[in-house]
């Protein structure tokens, strides 16, 4: 089974792994690609590309309960949805506020 | 010389070490202990110490390189400030604003 958690940490920690191991990790979660075609894609063995993966998702989940990224963007994210209903409700309309949101928004 | 860009980024990276090695930076770093102190409160050798604030600076650096949580905190908390001088000179007083504003702070 994979973790569909995995998949969406990947965004957020894929920077870490070396290229190749990166590579194979983004094969599998995001392009959904089977062991056996990155096997022959990376031109290693299958086993090789199952071993990387689930190092690669322990390393991940590990990462992710010491910096918890994933789980800061997503309150942040809450956080920006809330003021800007906020902006809404009260007919604020200003652009640097909006725009402010939107930079916040693309850093988290 | 120390490096004070560290003693910053250890705020931001410093669960990802090993309790001991936390320890020796935090104490080189923020506790300003010198090494000799350091070697005698942790039990290693003076140059141990040495070698492990070495290491931790690469390491750390170069985490910084890769996922910017410093970089994105400071333009974040940029954007914020910005959003409260709008707020302040429209006088948009919304206390759900400012504190979901205080809420995202809290979590970069």
């Amino acid at each position: 089974m994979k973790n569909l958690k995995v998949a969406y940490l990947l965004d957020f920690y894929g920077n870490l792994f070396a290229d190749k191991q990166r590579d194979i990790l983004e094969m599998y979660y995001q392009e959904d690609m089977s062991l056996a075609e990155i096997a022959s894609s990376v031109g290693i063995t299958r086993q090789g590309v199952y071993d990387n993966i689930k190092r690669g998702e322990k390393e991940i989940l590990s990462m992710e309960s010491k910096l918890m990224l994933m789980d800061r963007f997503l309150e942040i994210s809450d956080s920006i949805n809330k003021i800007e209903e906020v902006l809404k409700e009260k007919k604020i309309d200003d652009k640097e506020i909006f725009s402010e949101l939107e930079s916040i928004r693309s850093k988290i």
